[in-house]
């Protein structure tokens, strides 16, 4: 459901909302040794900023997150977490909302809702970015997969929101991989080799692994199950293919 | 700073506070193979509850968290972290709470903030139940620990929020026990034997682990540094003692 109503239509005094609270989206896209994150833009600002938005007075807070998403950027049957709230005083700064609704032709009165302080709940999502096309709303004249090397300027501390949910992501890395391959765009095909599964590894960890401690790492904590052979056209060396133990086996 | 004023003293209609958002606070206690978590009991209701309360205007939200635990339980410096936002609709249930403000007297007038809906934050932390004395606040009669595994009915939906901080905690225990043992009320000695450090793994997980298994675990971490033989009096097997190697070396 692309091109929804923005907030402050439905809502012009935000009363369906609930106060002071907000929601970020820190999209991680994968796919072939790239790491994105996926970015509006606000149309005649420059503003780049996380896909974000509000919570019904009447929705539960996941429920809201997951419509929000879908909102802003199209995408649906993605898996979200949650990981951090972001509470700190410094971040209530009013400058980029009034230069995107100045843009849009509104005027933003003293006391308007969207200036108060916003306490915002973080979440994040890894999924393959070839299978997932967004679409912008009518805020946002682009949303777009950005390399996470290559970040423009984004508003607010919303660089500090990414770097928060990369530390996130990376801690515990094997449990999460696991989750998000469950779900509608997993990042490796059913079934992979070990070298397919480092890389995924060593793209979100920003760093090179040695290929025999991963190895053993990986086998030891009993989540993949050996397969048949690549079959590569007779090469000696074929490297066996693997697929994740679906039945969570983690503590 | 104990008997500090309760919220509702402070602040009547709530207008010091950011509207809607509250804390809860899971404390869990450690000592020698057991588990306990701190619950306070609001005088004349039989209301066991986690500790909680709410952030000023003007306050960091973790600031908040730090102020609040400390007003109303008398701990402070605890290493806390946030674990999860709790935002579903069916947790706005106003029974307790009126409960609890008819104890004391005061009429819940319709409209009164304390009746709205909240997402609550929720913050854990694990510290030594031994080395940590509560007190209560005026609000409460009791701030003590309970056993895990015989906690009294909980109000609303601090069960849950219990079980979701347990998981928590049980995720990636290794990177949380480094952090929790830097802080003022470490859950170790400064050495300890391996079996120490298996016996707290097993008492938060709540299993049994192999003990050669979980030694090869441990070791492959490079987390701990292996010191001289505890002095046992004489005994052949004495065992080894080990410290943490407080630079973080894990991703």
């Amino acid at each position: 459901m692309p091109h929804q109503l923005a907030p402050e239509e439905v809502s012009p005094d935000g009363v369906d909302f609930l106060p002071g609270l907000a929601l970020d989206f820190v999209v991680f896209g994968f796919h072939q040794n790239q790491l994105k994150i996926l970015l509006l833009e606000y149309w005649n600002t420059g503003l780049f900023a996380l896909p974000g938005g509000f919570i019904r007075r009447d929705e539960n807070l996941n429920d809201a997150a997951r419509r929000v998403l879908a909102e802003r950027t199209n995408l649906s049957d993605i898996y979200l977490e949650q990981f951090y709230i972001f509470g700190d005083l410094a971040r209530h700064d009013t400058t980029p909302l009034r230069a995107i609704m100045e843009a849009k032709g509104l005027a933003p009165t003293k006391g308007h809702w969207l200036l108060n302080r916003f306490v915002s709940v973080g979440y994040y999502a890894l999924i393959d970015f070839t299978k997932a096309v967004p679409i912008p709303d009518l805020l946002s004249d682009t949303c777009d997969w950005y390399e996470l090397s290559a970040l423009p300027t984004l508003m607010l501390d919303h660089r500090d929101i990414v770097q928060k949910a990369l530390e996130t992501l990376r801690a515990d890395l094997d449990r999460k991989l696991i989750g998000f391959n469950r779900w509608a765009a997993p990042l490796l095909s059913e079934t992979f080799t070990m070298t397919d599964l480092q890389s995924l590894y060593e793209t979100i960890l920003g760093q090179k692994l040695r290929r025999s401690s991963f190895q053993r790492k990986i086998l030891s904590m009993d989540i993949l199950e050996r397969l048949d052979k690549k079959y590569t056209g007779g090469a000696h060396k074929a490297p066996y293919l693997y697929r994740f133990i679906l039945e969570n086996k983690l503590h």
